[in-house]
């Protein structure tokens, strides 16, 4: 089996997953890539299924190679057919039993939020934005009530299909860097749209439109019907995924400056 | 007058200047949002004439109004008019001598060059990038040659209409950042291709093909043919412009962080 660290700007994807309309998606471009290498059709299985406009600093893919090729065909012979927008890092083989999605055992997502009173070139597509100033320290004491074993119910897309809503949130972490906000997440799975909806409801907190408090008071709900609204994808990054030690993964996690 | 900063990813434009052809420029861009809000064709000047992939986090831009408006229909309805990938940080009015170009006494590059063994979906047309690890010390040491009133012949583009190759170099400063390397400069002017030229240069040494002392014999020589090739344009970014402090210009330098 081979594994992957995959890159990508996510801007001009209609997210990981394959579409049947024949839509731009990461796993199309990395498929037709490997294929391309392998010299046959190649499938890739992902660990997250990031969504429109969500990127990826390190994404993990596995696939099971039809034939033998040294590793740096997969890494830049794999490169060499990939748009400018996605990227392998890295590449090894591990063992057959490892899986991308279901050997991981916690995931990370940074997401970069600006609140400065008018929208940035520079950070088109790739930093969140609001012109309401933002409470930064407020939003990190009200996200702490999210941390722990829950029912995220309230803070789940309507279409998710995971099969329960109650997930691990190991870490949340919300801090100002000049003119924009960081918010990191580590959980051990996270439901369709989940960061998204926590930084919706965050932003709230911080334009104190709602107070602190009622973070704890929507998650007691588990109803995502009153929740604040989705937050855009454009800040949001999918930064770590942690395997068990003995797959022997290079890269745990990849930082997002800005 | 009004003078506007303004900022944009350079990835998508045939750099600053009107083109009689048509092709997309930042200066089009901001002619067409401001004539829309003055009602009647409005023309504007640039500090610097930036190419193409060259980005700006702050360029300022001069006009003089033909009509009155309110200083936030400069600012909020310019950026409405204006496309994603340019927008408007601020606007001022400034004395009626003022010109972005010849009132400017130093401008200010940042350029970001990326040396890891693969190529950077995320980073990619933000940073330039080389695979050969590079020797940061070294290029700064080799760098402060050129700091000083100097003939810059050797790293100036053909096409140059500058009147004289002697400029002042205030600055170098070049220091790395895990995965990237980061020169800042500063000089009174710059020629055409004058800092892709230095960088494409300073590459060479850093990758050991010349000698740190080989730029004060390229810069001695006044030979742009001797001196190694021009790099591409991803990572500069134009981030300050200073003018006499009663402009009172509200921005200086924004800082560009990866």
């Amino acid at each position: 089996m081979i594994a992957l660290g995959i890159e990508y700007d996510g801007r001009a994807f209609c997210g990981w997953q394959r579409q049947a309309q024949g839509e731009r998606t990461i796993q199309a471009a990395v498929e037709t890539a490997i294929s391309a290498i392998a010299g046959m059709p190649q499938f890739a299985t992902a660990a997250g299924r990031t969504d429109t406009g969500v990127h990826a600093a390190l994404q993990v893919v596995h696939f099971a190679p039809a034939v033998v090729r040294p590793l740096t065909a997969w890494v830049r012979g794999v490169n060499a057919h990939l748009p400018a927008d996605v990227s392998v890092r890295w590449g090894v083989e591990v063992a057959a039993d490892f899986h991308a999605r279901f050997s991981a055992v916690s995931r990370q997502y940074i997401y970069w939020l600006g609140d400065r009173p008018t929208r940035s070139a520079l950070a088109h597509g790739r930093v969140g934005w609001t012109h309401l100033p933002l409470n930064a320290p407020l939003m990190h004491e009200a996200s702490q009530s999210l941390v722990g074993t829950h029912d995220f119910s309230s803070f789940r897309a309507s279409a998710c299909q995971a099969k329960s809503p109650v997930k691990t949130v190991q870490s949340i972490r919300i801090v100002r860097v000049g003119e924009r906000i960081r918010m990191d997440i580590q959980a051990n799975a996270f439901l369709h749209h989940m960061v998204r909806n926590i930084v919706g409801a965050l932003v709230y907190v911080g334009a104190e439109k709602i107070p602190a408090a009622q973070i704890s008071t929507l998650l007691a709900e588990k109803n995502r019907a009153h929740a604040p609204p989705t937050f855009a994808p454009d800040g949001l990054y999918l930064a770590g995924i942690q395997y068990p030690a003995h797959f022997a993964i290079p890269e745990a996690f990849v930082d997002v400056v800005m």
